[in-house]
């Protein structure tokens, strides 16, 4: 796949998500009337679509502000053997949407995701009268209200969703904490690096020592390589190993790779999972209070 | 809260949920018939009720090993000042479950948390004819589909809802990846330390440089103590500074508090956010491939 080309035949990326879904918008926002957005209904169908050729890549959630890190993708990721070639982050906004002629008055019940619902609890807490109903996804509920007609049902997705099937916005941006930001990675089946790549994430496992970590963090500080994210994956049951995904950032790529090579001296096991451009990090929407 | 008590009026514990949840099963794994569970149906509703005084401790998930932190949860923690008295783990199963009567061929829809829907794929690939239908929750979507007495219906949920609302057990653990275990932490309104807590979970802050996190690590090295898990929270659009969520472990509680003072000169800031005795791990469900 070549990223930075322009071509007749649009290049195919795979996201799991009805055709609305924030990932489709995550798809445009990376790369434009470039690419043509493949909607896959599950997780498994999305990844074996590119093992099966008929996408060229993938675009997938792999991090929310307010949920953590989607360690399914991070797993699927390793088993497949991808490579992370991209990143962008989107404010995840949702909205009240209904069919044309509906109005808050209309509105009888709220369907969306779960978690969709969850991040709006506020608004829905203040109208008691509104049934809540679990949908399977953001989009599909936008999706389904329209197309049934009917004003007393309204859903909860993006504005994309509300465009694409002709929705109406009853109320705009109805989270309960504006800091609502996923980060999407575009993912290839093979490494490709392109120019003024400068952020890297690694899978690493370590022995279980005090001190451990700290060890293995010493080759970043030395050469200047910024800590951008870091997790340990709970090995419930194996308290003598863990496993850690690091972001790691530096302005030249040298510094990157001197302190990787340190890295694996010390790491029983070290795997990069990508490297690419970091994307420009988001206005600051709020001041946290600080911790206390 | 007296945890080592035994009263006549038991303690009432809050969780998010319904009657049978997994929540619910791990108040019973930690402080069987000494507590009753309360039922609270959202996150807010759960925390409120603490704050109202209508129960007298929380129990909530902060971690699942496919889904990884419920960084919602943290961010209540700090917001209410709540203190992390106790942890357990729990192995999540999920069961496909009916009515009485009912069987694999006569099901024609399965309905569950869209969560539990995708950590069963496997299954419901193999049953194309099987509709899914998402629901609110697990426990829910059982008491529904056995009260509904409808032998075409089915639900994913755990062992204690089956059991609770009459459900039968069609098919047992039903996962596609077995390694699915919750960690939830019992939430007390005040600080309260029982007798062999030997691990602490901190929250701290740092100014974003090379080595920031490395310095702050050093006592902990220094003291001995082990470093369980660590989770730094991205605050997109705020560069500067970024928060972490660390678990730390030592056999002498003298070493924690050595490792804390050290810490504090160093951190922008540092709340600790409980202390506890570590749950036992759990068996070793199977060994993971490596990272290649």
């Amino acid at each position: 796949m070549r990223l930075n080309a322009t071509s007749e035949a649009r290049t195919r990326i795979g996201f799991q998500g009805e055709p609305g879904a924030f990932s489709e918008e995550a798809v445009r926002d990376l790369l434009g009337g470039y690419a043509r957005a493949v909607p896959c209904p599950t997780w498994d169908a999305t990844f074996a679509a590119l093992a099966a050729g008929s996408v060229d890549a993938l675009l997938v959630p792999i991090e929310n502000s307010l949920a953590g890190s989607v360690l399914r993708v991070y797993d699927l990721l390793l088993e497949h053997g991808l490579w992370i070639a991209a990143e962008t982050i989107r404010n995840i906004e949702h909205h009240l949407i209904a069919c044309p002629g509906a109005s808050l008055d209309s509105i009888r019940s709220v369907e969306s995701h779960p978690m969709a619902l969850a991040q709006c609890e506020r608004l829905l807490a203040a109208h008691p009268e509104w049934a809540r109903i679990p949908a399977e996804d953001t989009a599909g509920s936008a999706r389904h209200v329209v197309e049934s007609g009917d004003p007393t049902r309204a859903a909860i997705a993006g504005r994309a969703a509300a465009e694409l099937y002709g929705g109406e916005i009853l109320l705009e941006d109805i989270r309960d904490d504006k800091r609502n930001f996923t980060r999407f990675v575009l993912l290839l089946p093979a490494r490709e690096v392109v120019p003024g790549a400068d952020k890297m994430t690694l899978a690493m496992r370590l022995v279980h020592r005090p001190g451990a970590l700290l060890d293995a963090l010493q080759p970043f500080a030395r050469h200047g390589v910024n800590l951008l994210k870091i997790e340990s994956r709970p090995i419930h049951g194996c308290p003598w190993e863990y496993q850690f995904f690091l972001d790691v950032g530096a302005e030249r790529a040298q510094d990157l790779e001197k302190a990787l090579d340190e890295l694996r001296q010390g790491a029983e096991e070290v795997r990069v999972l990508g490297l690419y451009p970091a994307a420009p990090t988001l206005d600051c929407v709020e001041a946290q209070g600080g911790l206390q």
